[in-house]
């Protein structure tokens, strides 16, 4: 068996020397350039755009205006399509924007000859604005005679919903309640990714070929088509390696605009690649989320009720829009699901700030930061400790999730904080560090976390797969579904290689998508990946290894039920012997000349079940008070996300969002200036991402519960290590010092502020 | 329906625009470039090759010699691999050879950072050859005593065959018979496709990747592999478009070596683009053959008994070596197969020169000219006409061929000699040219061809195809077999479209090749595609329909039996209404959330067939004897290919044969020192290829008998076009001066020696 080893990733060779294509590395040598001209004002109306000088500069091949583009808005979000019109993402933007809705807007865009030529063409460029005011946050932006940002949004609201469960207003009046109610903040974050979005466009043999740093390749297809309204076939996605996407890559980015560029360059070969300040500003951020939280608890610490209000700031265009606060409600709901009466009021608000869209973990690092807070904020109210609290009200077993179909059918968790536990000496240490009162303190915090796997029965969850043999035995794997860097082919080389019965070395997986060749998959999100696609490999690879036996049943004249194919041998499982190297059949088989056969196998699997994903992050920090700064000493994540398919490649993920959520702890925020609404920090030495240098050793352990809805037993493990640290730092702080921080980045600044404001300074 | 109409190549607009990419356009910007030293003798061994200056040289990577390259002999010929080791192509060359067999053997090659550098390197590179005698020509290669070129043959006899019908013994013994016997020969040319060969090879994901501009890519990949040792799998081989082929890229040409220079330079990048000069060299030729005819006819005009001594110069390798001169013996047997009793004794030759290899015609365009000519000059003996000693003797109606299976129904070749002799206005043109007597003459010749469609009985027939329908119901198609100028493409979209119930513009086909993702096929070669390829779409069309229509069945609750699928509209025939248009429930299904499905469908078509291509040439020309110059007046093609899939495709095809086959009749041949055995005319300045300034119009015509063993009832049409030129100028020029010319080209040299020895100079 294959899935479970800690076999080497299958692209480690070719990225550490080099050999890996990425987008740039696939650009033609002739391709002309496409440069964007962003706006200077937050909000307001293009009036005129004067091109004249800028297009008189020597090499420039065409200049693009807002004035000039479709009159067709289209939707970005990385979402499956729906038959169903109201399922549909919202469509409220052009390829270039008139109405510009944040300081960063497009507005034009030049084509040139070279990245110099494009570079003075824009500076050249002459834009004349109607500015209208403008509105950051999203409480102002709801209130009456607030700057408004789509007329088909009153108040700015993108969406708002909300849900009751259990008896609310009964359970809030039983006597003795003890009440307790808090405000959490998140900020905008950018998902960093080392490889800045870029792609190409060209006209090929009639189609409109688009190469594409994108971790959806099937739906940036349709999402062309849609922007430029041309039959979708007629698009063409070619996605290669990416240097990481976190959600960012979730959306069609530039795509769209690259393609029109195409187009309107004669069919030429456009490269779009944008640089980090673009990224900062022009792409994706994470919502920034403004929590409210009341929970009325029993003075023994069990709660009765809990009530929450969440107002996400979307940013100027929808995006995933309200998905996102949507999630936020249901980690609310799931994690303490301990038949509690919840209230839940849930805005998506328009603002003119960078668009929200995807970011890992999908709204629930926001959450699990206001509710694990809040968790600690309710114990020390009550004088019950963390864990207490939290066994006393989580989820139990016995809980089922009648949409999301899936139960809770033993206590996963405990076993997740008990490891998390152990490696801290959490107990201990929590005793010991009861009563620090020094200028530097110690703590140790906790907190949990709960996440689903893709996206079903919300939206469709498909994934098709292709295999075909060569003649030497060995064979190639197709999947919609992609590589961003996360080691997902190498995931799917060990379920390929168990499902067909052939060696690890034998597979060999096609990392690039074609949307003309690929079977259609999603792609890269909702930490999907392992668990849809592996339905979908283990579907093939079966049929595969049907139709292989079968082959051999008739060219070796034994019965069909005794053979199997276990690691590249067919074996007659009767007389207990090996018949035939697989490779020596299929290459009989290929050159036959009587029953020449290629054999492939292809299908799609449609998956209508998801997967909970739980685990815990248990934290101990050193604050230096005087200083206002946080060392962390020891963390550990802890993740029940079923059978792990590549420990090494798990906790390599892990490390990877424990290191994203320690930036979200401490450090990173994207900060506008309250003036101009204009991002003041789009760099990566202003925006202090974290690195390395800011971890201590980030340890990673696993839970193992098989997940039965899944063949090779896994559940989500792609976003969940981004969700629960920040809250465990915080209210590692808060056992150190005392002080319940209410936002992150936890910054000197914060720290600064709140120690004052509660006496320590 | 779509087959039969002459739709626009699906390639038209991207190769006028020049956005068709080919090989070199693929290339990476940091490819190191590969040249090759060829010997500057005829035949010997290199006893030693000083590299030091050379390897001095600024830029340079590697220098591999012949001492460097592994010792695996290899195969080069495009033939399908064979189970049977006895009927394998015979693996006589090494990457790069010690034991020297022609002037411009591959001894060495340098790999360096640019062009400059590699050619200034080979210039200083110090080969010290022992020399040994050579030979050029086939006869005396057989003679004892002659210089061996490979010891596993003795006499450099690759391979003698031969074979009896009837009873010859006793057929040329009937009293009264008339004896001819007669001598042509056919001279070495060269393909001259407008794109030289290019490969690069990288290693990439584990793999040694090649892109290639190759006739054969799944055949490239098994020689590669052979070439190199390595697993077959581990090669992936992509062609793009190519400039043309001819057969001279049936061949596996320099790919092995290109993939060897990339290992040796640790997996990078490497270009291999050959010259012309080395096209002209080191590639393949066609094979220079001299037959021998006797012929033994009552004076009537009925042929008793026939014999053939056929010697073909294979050069240097065996590359498609015995095959061509065995072809020669089937179209010698099959064309005049009215029961006469007929002897053949063929013999390939290996001799110092360019190897020869598959060219357009496979050795048909030499053995119709020596038999075509001969026909003439017996009929001339005979005192008949060209025509009536052809309606006496050739292929009759009831003829059947046991091993090929195919049958000879219809007289199909009457009628492509009547739409001739109609065309031309035969019959009064002989006539009126009977006594010509003055220094300039005219007359008229025809003559006649057999030709045959694919490989089937002799080595395997298959074909593969996968479609992939995208949302909007337009599809794509893939196949092995490959688009190399000749618009198999075009067809493949036509018989794709009509097979599945699809408009052309619906249908996108997979022009390039990778043999890791396109399904199994053998390449171009043999005219099979159309044929082999047309089974493979018409069987994944017919799979892919009935997918369709299923879902179709269920998704609008009518029954399957009266769905049909027309022209992109699902209907219902019962109800003679429109059900929806593909599209749209292609759409649907995608997106479904309760049966999503990606449609697709793939197989494989084993072809145990073969089809009979029949048809003519006649041609009037002007012969101006002291000038020793002829001028084609007017020439026509008639071909029976059976059902035309596009008739302007079909008439391009004509068209370019046609020309090829004027050069092979009055300009084109590559000239060898024999003092050295070096080409002397390795350019396009020496060597006299036909061009359109030395056509006059070219006629093409057709008869269409369906061909009962293909769904779209096609037969051969790449090669035949090439075939009947040259011997139906000959046989005009003989009715204009009564001369009968015994080898092409006939350029006035050789008219000038002929005319003088029959007194008309």
């Amino acid at each position: 068996m294959s899935v479970g080893q800690s076999v080497r990733r299958v692209d480690a060779f070719d990225k550490v020397t080099g050999r890996a294509k990425y987008t740039d590395d696939l650009c033609g040598r002739d391709a002309l350039v496409a440069h964007i001209l962003h706006s200077t004002i937050a909000h307001g109306f293009v009036k005129k755009l004067d091109t004249a000088e800028a297009a008189a500069v020597p090499g420039v091949v065409k200049i693009l205006t807002c004035f000039d583009v479709p009159d067709i808005p289209f939707p970005t979000a990385g979402h499956p399509w729906s038959t169903d019109p109201g399922h549909r993402d919202v469509a409220d933007r052009h390829l270039l924007n008139r109405h510009v809705r944040y300081y960063g807007d497009d507005i034009a865009c030049v084509i040139a000859e070279n990245d110099i030529a494009a570079k003075r063409a824009l500076a050249l460029l002459r834009p004349e604005y109607e500015e209208l005011p403008f509105v950051l946050d999203p409480e102002e932006a709801m209130r009456d005679g607030a700057p408004l940002l789509h007329e088909a949004f009153p108040n700015n609201i993108l969406k708002h919903t909300g849900f009751t469960t259990g008896e609310f207003d009964e359970a809030i009046k039983e006597d003795g309640l003890v009440h307790v109610s808090g405000t959490y903040q998140t900020p905008i974050v950018q998902h960093c990714h080392i490889e800045n979005h870029i792609c190409t466009a060209r006209m090929e043999s009639g189609k409109l070929v688009v190469v594409s740093s994108t971790q959806i390749p099937h739906i940036v297809r349709r999402i062309v088509g849609q922007a430029l309204g041309m039959p979708w076939g007629n698009v063409r996605i070619i996605k290669p390696y990416i240097g990481g996407g976190f959600g960012n890559k979730q959306d069609a980015l530039y795509e769209p605009l690259c393609a029109f560029c195409s187009l309107q360059a004669g069919g030429r070969l456009v490269k779009l690649d944008v640089s980090r300040e673009e990224t900062f500003v022009s792409n994706r951020t994470r919502h920034s989320i403004r929590f409210t939280l009341d929970t009325w608890a029993r003075p023994d610490g069990r709660v009765v009720a809990r009530s929450i209000r969440i107002v996400s700031a979307q940013g100027a265009y929808a995006s995933h829009g309200h998905s996102i606060a949507a999630k936020c409600g249901t980690a609310f709901k799931t994690l303490y699901s301990d038949e509690k009466a919840n209230r839940a009021d849930i805005y998506t608000v328009y603002t003119n700030t960078p668009v929200a869209g995807a970011m890992r973990g999908y709204g629930v690092p926001q959450i699990t930061f206001a509710m694990e807070s809040h968790a600690d904020d309710v114990a020390k109210a009550l004088g019950v400790s963390p864990l207490e609290f939290r066994a006393l009200n989580r989820i139990r077993v016995g809980f089922h999730d009648a949409f999301y179909g899936y139960s809770y059918d033993t206590d996963r968790l405990q076993k997740c904080i008990d490891k998390g536990r152990a490696y801290l000496d959490y107990d201990r240490k929590l005793a010991e560090y009861a009563h620090e009162d020094g200028p530097v303190r110690r703590g140790v915090g906790m907190a949990m976390f709960w996440y689903n796997t893709g996206v079903w029965p919300i939206s469709l969850e498909s994934s098709s797969c292709r295999m075909v043999v060569n003649q030497d035995g060995s064979l190639q794997v197709q999947l919609g579904e992609t590589e961003i860097g996360q080691g997902a082919d190498t995931a799917f080389t060990q379920m390929t290689a168990d499902a067909v019965g052939v060696s690890f070395e034998a597979v060999h997986v096609i990392s690039t998508q074609d949307t003309d060749l690929t079977p259609f998959g999603l792609g890269a999100y909702a930490s999907r990946q392992t668990y849809v696609a592996g339905q979908a490999i283990h579907d093939c690879g079966t049929k595969l290894k049907r139709q292989l036996l079968t082959y051999a049943a008739a060219h070796y004249g034994i019965p069909e039920e005794s053979l199997d194919l276990k690691n590249g041998m067919i074996i007659d499982t009767c007389a207990g012997k090996d018949v035939a190297p697989l490779g020596e059949m299929t290459t009989e088989a290929l050159y036959s000349l009587t029953a020449s056969r290629h054999f492939s196998a292809e299908c799609t699997h449609q998956i209508t079940s998801n997967a909970l994903s739980l685990g815990c992050c248990f934290a101990e920090v050193t604050v230096d008070i005087p200083l206002c700064k946080v060392r962390i000493d020891r963390i550990i994540n802890v993740h029940d996300c079923g059978t792990l398919i590549n420990p090494q490649l798990a906790e390599a993920q892990v490390h990877g969002g424990m290191s994203m959520a320690i930036g979200y702890a401490l450090s990173e925020e994207l900060k506008l200036d309250p003036k101009t609404g204009r991002v003041l920090n789009d760099n990566l030495l202003d925006y202090k991402l974290s690195t390395t240098m800011d971890h201590p050793h980030l340890e990673a352990q696993f839970v193992e519960t098989p997940e039965k809805s899944s063949p090779y037993g896994n559940s989500a493990l792609g976003e969940p290590p981004a969700v629960p640290c920040a809250p465990a730092i915080r209210n590692a702080i808060l056992q150190a010092t005392g002080v319940a921080l209410d936002r992150t980045p936890m910054t000197p600044h914060v720290l600064f502020e709140a120690f004052r404001n509660a006496g320590l300074l």
